[in-house]
Parts: C-alpha cells; sequence; structure tokens
C-alpha cells in the first residue's frame, strides 16, 4: 500500500526496492537506475506461459494442490498439507500476531524491521535480542531469520529445534522466516515442519527473482494453518502466483543451478567491494553487506550515481552497515565500479581519514 | 486457500468458480467443461503488455499510485485517496470484523456468503434481515450487496445514504459491498466515499473478466483505510495486478462498451431460459437467476451435461434458485440450450407436474 511504503526512517526510506522513491529524491541522478536495495535474485525465473484462465478464473483448488505440492517438494517439507500458501511472506507476517493473546515477543536482530513492526502494532512488548540464546524466558514467541537479514547470520537447525522444544512446551512459539533459506536448504527447519510451536515462513518472489508476482508460504501445525487459512480466505493467491509458482519450485535444476550462480555473483560483488578497500562483513548470496563507517555517506553518493541501495541507520551502533544487491548485468556492474571507487578517492583513500 | 474452497454445503459447493471440483463431482460429464458457476465476466480486458518489472520487483508506490488514480475515475471516487487496494475484495470482507469490537451485524440477504461467515468468524452476532430498513436499531453494522447477489435486488443510494448517517451518529458501518456496481454505475455510492461510517467495497475481477488477478478495492474514510493498510502490510497487490488494472481502469471506452454487450448477452439468456418455461426472477448482467421450483434436479442434470452453476441449497425458502453466469460461446449456448430442452422434456414439460 501506499502509505505502508511511505518513507520513514532517517534516509527517508523503511524498504529496498521502489525506485520510484529513489527518483524523486535524487531526481538527477543518471538513468536508468539500478536497484541494488533489495535481496531479490536479478536473473528472475523465466515466466512460463500462462493459461488464460489463470488470469480469468478464479482461483481453483486444483491449481493451490498443485503449487502446495511443488511447495513441499522443493522446500523438503513432510507434504503438502503442511504448508499453505499466501500473497507474501509479508501478509504473513502481518498476520501472525494477532493469532495469539498479547505477550512478549523476542526478535534476533537487527533484523528485517517488518517483524518488530507488526508485533508491535499487534500490542505485543517486542525486545530485540542479539541471538536465539539471549531470548528471556518470559518470552512467549521467538522470531529468527534464518539466514538473517542484512547480515547474513544463521543457526544450526538443532538449536534452533531445542528451542521450538522449549517455547512449545509453554504454549509458545518459535518463527523462523526462512525467506533466504533457499540459499542453503541445509539449514532450512522445513523437514521439521508441523512440530508443535515450530512457525516457518518461506519466500518465493526473492530467490526466483519474481518479488512482484507476491507468494510466500507458512509451514507450521495444521491448527494454526487452519487459523491462517480462514484469515486470507479463499482467493488470496492469484492465478499467475499460482501457475508460475507450481512450475518454478518443481524446476529443481534450475534452482540447482541457480545456486551456483548466486555463490559466483556474491563472490565477484566481494572482490570488487574489498578492491576499494571496503570491508564485508555478512550477507547471503542475494545481498552483502558493508562496513562503511558512515555508510549515509556511501549510500547517498551511490544514489547520486543512479545505485539505489539500503543503509540501516535505524539499527544502533549498525551505522555502517550498507547492504548491495547484485548487479544484474556488465553496466551495473561497471557502474557500481565507478561509483565505488570515485567514493574511495575523493574519501582521499579508505578507510575515511577522520 | 484449498481448505477455505472445500466443498460445504448440501450440495457440496460453497462458491463457483472451482471446475476442479465440478470434475471430480461427475467425472463422467462431457469435456470440456462449460463454467456458468460465477458472475465473472467470460470476455476479459485483453491483458496489456507487462514490463518484466511488474513481475520481477516489489511493487512500487509509483505503481499503486497510478492504480488508485484509474480506479477513482472509473468508480467516480474524490480522489485517489480515498480508496486503497487489497489482493481482491474477498480478503477486505475477511478484514473488516477485525477492525471493530465484537457486536451486532445485520446482513441483508440472502446475499454473498462470505459477509455472514467473516462476520460470525470475527465473533459478531450475525442476522440476516431482509432490506435495509428491516436492521434493527440495535445493529453495529449493516451489509448491504448493490446490487445484490444473487438475486440482483438494488437500493438507492439516498436510502443507503441515509442509512450510513444514522449508523455513523452511533459509532456504526454502512458496509456496502458493490462487487457488481460497475454494471450500473449510476447506483454507486463512490462519489460520497470518505463520509462517516461508509464502506464500499468494489471488486476488479468481476466485470474486467480477470478473477485469477485478485484486485479490489475498499472506500471509507481515512483512518478505517489506513487500519487496512496496515493489516495487508506493504505489498499484498502483486505487480501485474497493479499494472493491468491501472490500463483497464483507465480504459473507459471498453467498460462502457462490455456494459452494452453484457446486457445484450443476459438479454439473450433470458430469452433462452423463458423459452423452456423457466421463470427468470433476479440477476444482473453478469448472471441471471431462476426459479426452478427445486433447484437441486436442474443443477445435476446441467452438472451432467457439463454445464457447471450454482443453486442455494443453503437459502432456506429459496431452495429453487439456480444462478446462470453468461455462456462465452456459441458451443456454450448451444450445450446450455440443449442441456435446458432435455431437462424440460424429462420432467415431462414445465413447470414439472407434481
Amino acid at each position: 500500500m501506499n502509505d505502508a511504503a511511505a518513507p520513514q526512517g532517517r534516509d527517508g526510506i523503511r524498504h529496498g526496492g521502489d525506485l520510484t522513491q529513489a527518483a524523486r529524491l535524487f531526481p538527477d541522478a543518471p538513468a536508468p537506475w539500478i536497484d541494488l536495495s533489495t535481496g531479490i535474485n536479478p536473473w528472475p525465473y523465466p515466466l512460463p506461459t500462462l493459461p488464460p484462465s489463470a488470469w480469468a478464473a478464479l482461483p481453483t483448488r486444483g491449481a493451490m494442490d498443485a503449487l502446495l505440492a511443488a511447495a513441499a517438494g522443493a522446500y523438503g517439507a513432510p507434504g503438502p498439507d503442511s504448508l499453505i500458501a499466501a500473497p507474501g511472506s509479508e501478509l504473513l507476517i502481518q498476520t501472525l500476531p494477532r493469532l495469539r493473546p498479547r505477550g512478549e515477543v523476542a526478535i534476533v536482530g537487527p533484523t528485517y524491521g517488518d517483524h518488530t513492526r507488526a508485533w508491535s502494532a499487534g500490542g505485543h512488548r517486542v525486545r530485540l535480542v542479539p541471538a536465539p540464546e539471549g531470548a528471556p524466558d518470559t518470552a512467549d514467541v521467538l522470531v529468527v531469520c534464518n539466514p538473517n537479514n542484512p547480515d547474513g547470520r544463521t543457526w544450526g537447525p538443532a538449536e534452533l529445534l531445542d528451542r521450538a522444544a522449549d517455547l512449545a512446551a509453554r504454549g509458545g512459539w518459535l518463527v523462523v522466516d526462512e525467506a533466504y533459506a533457499d540459499l542453503d536448504p541445509g539449514r532450512s527447519l522445513c523437514g521439521h515442519a508441523g512440530r508443535p510451536g515450530l512457525i516457518l515462513l518461506r519466500s518465493f518472489g526473492k530467490f526466483f527473482g519474481l518479488g512482484g508476482l507476491r507468494l510466500g508460504f507458512m509451514l507450521a501445525p495444521a491448527p494454526l494453518l487452519d487459523a491462517v487459512r480462514a484469515e486470507l480466505g479463499a482467493w488470496a493467491v492469484s492465478g499467475p502466483a499460482l501457475a508460475v509458482g507450481a512450475v518454478a519450485l518443481a524446476d529443481l535444476d534450475w534452482q540447482a543451478e541457480t545456486r551456483r550462480r548466486l555463490a559466483a555473483a556474491a563472490d565477484a560483488l566481494d572482490g570488487m567491494v574489498r578492491g576499494v578497500g571496503l570491508p564485508v562483513v555478512g550477507g547471503t548470496a542475494l545481498y552483502r553487506l558493508l562496513d562503511a563507517g558512515d555508510a549515509r555517506h556511501l549510500w547517498r553518493h551511490l544514489a547520486q550515481s543512479g545505485l539505489w541501495t539500503r543503509s540501516f541507520p535505524e539499527h544502533r551502533g549498525r551505522e555502517g552497515w550498507l547492504r548491495l544487491g547484485l548487479p544484474p548485468d556488465r553496466d551495473a556492474v561497471d557502474r557500481l565500479a565507478r561509483a565505488l571507487a570515485s567514493f574511495a578517492k575523493c574519501q582521499g583513500g579508505w578507510p575515511p581519514s577522520q
């Protein structure tokens, strides 16, 4: 929605991915803008030909069943009954806080900000904790992004399953946002879907490069799946999302090849960044995190060069962080390399002398 | 979602539009199935060419602004700030009952069943009333589908605005579901959007023949728009829906021509139905309502002929109702005509001698 995506925070940006904002804030930047502000794969799954009915008819149960079967296969879930689909995992993030009494929620952070916003808006007491083991025993819900955005930290399955069992024993939830788990399926907990207290979120658009399609999944015990289904109504997922998702999630070859391609691109990006003296401090194969001392200057310099990235002024103590998505083509690589080089130069070398 | 669309009710059908169910229940029916079970325009708006970014990138504020401007124009709303978009008006129907304290809700019916289901699931006390003036003074919320589905009843703007004012004066809402108002824009209240207590829902997919796209709108006072925006999160509407919706809603010529075409098709369908002795008792230009005495027999006969329609066994006293969508082409017209004729014949003339 428009207001929900409205500028917020010190740099005027709350979410990545909106070049409308970029062009408004930096009208003199060279066109076309290059969007490096999200963790979305710049090489999308090739769209299959859609039958006219995917657009025209109300989504059918058969189309939903095909999607869920493909998703269960791709994610290693116990079966198609262990998950439901939604128009983006973002909507699931908004939904979860409504489904339990107000309580205490620990979120491992800094992380994707909408978890904090959604639980806070739902009236829960939210605190950020540095790691799962830092969550207080009084927390009813623990939220972990695995791998984490933007720093790429990960936690092992055994540790998280122990946490889920602890929380479940007192009626709590472990919410694991696996938005970037496609990159490293071995860390996913989807094979354990259905365990008490364990809620997993998956995002389709990031790894498959189709963020506009709006498709995400939740894996959880059956009663919770039923509750979310009831919130979403019968047809929240579009026909094109059902059709494209079913084909793409079943294409395991493309997924394996894409993992290799993204890893190579991330390595190349690291080389470029380190080549101008900037340290890479984290990330995944879909985004890299730099520490730029004070990232506002670099963010602004890149924006003035038509390169849209993400800084994190709201993360106290992490004001040096700048996140870079993968440059989509040779031109983007060249422009980014030139902009980084000119920044390093006008700072009189790197790290800046202060 | 799969369970939400699961078979319900005496005929095993809760919503129209799912041929997966049709084929399962009537495996021996001649293929291909002809779907007359919804009120969706069988002649969709021609899909424009979508830019790759509509699929790949997260939906932008600019794309949303363009959609809302086109929608405000098409609906005669005061401006783009008077409405918000959602992935289908169905999701809005699910959302509204959560946004006010539990209370008493009067729904003018029989009507589209998800209003009753959503308000009941939200813990409100729901009663069906035969007309807006039948709502008790104690009702906090009055829900009216205008025109109504399936019987096509309509209420005038002045009467409904009076009702909205009464309800607003005691903190209540008038919810007007204008899912079929594109057919008769003069009855729409969208020009009055923003009045206290007045909530309007619009559906994109029905009139534009793109039910799979998932796009709907709510028009209401600003605080309520803000509350629903917060529930939906930043990106619930897909990029394809934003792009197609903006083009289609701005195409007023297509809309005018489509109104004429649908009216002519509805007239022709009435002629066919009356030609075999069945009375048409209501409907809109997107669906016609017959009274078949006991509609189950006709529904089953049509299904065995590969024609999927809607009966309403759950509407007490309306068990004779059968709803027909518009046959999409010559073949569908012929098959429907043959099936109706053979039914009338094996019933030994019409009305059946009992």
